[in-house]
């Protein structure tokens, strides 16, 4: 059991883990060991107080530099899914890990989800191969494979369904099994009446299902933690980064513009300390 | 006439003048250009992510560094007055400032303190357990708590030092660990050397100690503008850093705790952003 779950490795994850470390509390902490690709990928940022006018490579490396002087480990197992029994159970590449208090840095996810993918989740639509997948043995199911990584979850799931429609996001996808169908066009939208009961491609194809694992890298908010409010993209936080879920925070571009690196680091830093009085208070 | 009138020279102000700058608009800034003197006499600190483990000292030089690559002017005037006509009206040693929009990072002020409290503020006395309990590790330390609130902070600080001599500033302290040792008899003076090394007590002992910890509440700034909404020392602000009068905004820690530069950077940030779309309004 630690103390605190991290959900996320970007700048408002590591002030947060940073501040917690510093005080002493166990911390697991899920994102990509290389930091923030969004910092990475900015070209010049000279807006944050102390670091001048510095690319955004740079201040990644920093970022690192920052995390190693603190003896920070990420682990980059993706958290699928996130419940609450009593303490927070994380779901992550098949193990689980339990925690006292979460924080949700999950930033803001850009992949445009397909048409009709969001009425459906939970009716047919699923991110989680471990979750989901039982309930799907004997039945015929699309997958979308995002990610090289994800490759062993499809073939857990052609283990459960009869048949498999498989579209890869990638160029290279290894999988080769008999009731694994691939997919020519990418799939579009998802239809169905109550529960979905076909994907629709881009050259007009309708495929009858009765499930669409989408394996990406980022998971909504309210797909990994049923129940918790959220508004458009953002997750609803308090001023003192307190979700709907209590013992759940949430941190960084997740919970709203602006999108800035100076306001997830102080959100970060606001979530740690409200976190340090919910475990007091335990 | 400015499009922003800054009044506060610290992280805060420093965030939303680089932003502001960067996005055309002209400023008058009030404050130090010394920059802030308690980052300038914190010992040390960790968590403002980017900057390593860093003496106030240097992470004040680096703050004055950004302003000046930015060339971000301060004037040392002090703020006596902000009225609101029709836009504001700002009284500084008796020259008069208009602007269209007012942010205040003016921090918080500490009640009176105990002798010789200020003088070795930096070098044994500490305001922020958080930011120096972790250096105390082993040691022997002093620990005025003012308010059950800070108790966790006492128990946190009990974990890092070898011996706590706690006086609790209110009756019903439940702090019991077995380091922690109560003073019979207030605290009233810090006394050493180059650096503090004890306490002096109402009844003449004096306890030798490698720090002293202060913990109070934060007391009201003076209101410089009428009407403003507090509640006990902080300005009441929303999440976007918007007061209760339209056009003037606060950030850092006159707006409330925790009191850390990660926080005011943010906050700094978020009012910036909130301060261009009312400008954009107008």
């Amino acid at each position: 059991m630690f103390d605190v779950a991290i959900v996320g490795g970007g700048p408002a994850g590591l002030s947060a883990a940073i501040t917690l470390k510093m005080r002493g509390k166990s911390l697991i902490w899920f994102g990509s060991p290389a930091m923030s690709p969004k910092v990475e990928k900015s070209h010049r940022i000279g807006n944050y107080p102390g670091l001048g006018v510095i690319s955004g490579e740079e201040m990644n490396a920093r970022f690192r530099a920052h995390a190693q002087e603190m003896e920070l480990e990420m682990t980059d197992k993706l958290v699928t899914m996130i419940s609450r029994p009593k303490d927070f159970m994380l779901l992550a590449d098949n193990e689980v890990f339990e925690a006292r208090a979460v924080l949700l840095c999950t930033g803001v996810i850009s992949t445009k989800g397909f048409a009709g993918e969001e009425e459906y989740l939970g009716r047919g639509v699923s991110y989680c191969a471990t979750c989901d997948g039982f309930f799907y043995k004997g039945k015929t199911i699309a997958v979308f494979c995002g990610a090289k990584r994800y490759e062993d979850e499809v073939e857990y799931l052609a283990q459960m369904a009869e048949t498999v429609y498989l579209y890869a996001g990638y160029p290279d996808c290894a999988v080769a099994l008999d009731n694994v169908k691939r997919l020519e066009s990418p799939i579009v939208q998802v239809k169905g009446g109550l529960k979905m009961n076909a994907v629709v491609l881009k050259d007009g194809t309708e495929v009858p299902v009765d499930g669409l694992f989408c394996l990406r890298g980022a998971v909504a908010p309210t797909s990994l933690m049923p129940g918790l409010e959220t508004e458009g993209a953002h997750i609803v936080t308090k001023r003192d980064c307190s979700t709907n879920v209590e013992g759940c925070f949430a941190a960084g571009d997740c919970t709203g513009a602006p999108y800035q690196i100076a306001k997830a680091v102080g959100e970060g830093n606001i979530a740690a300390h409200s976190i340090l009085e919910f475990l007091s208070k335990k």
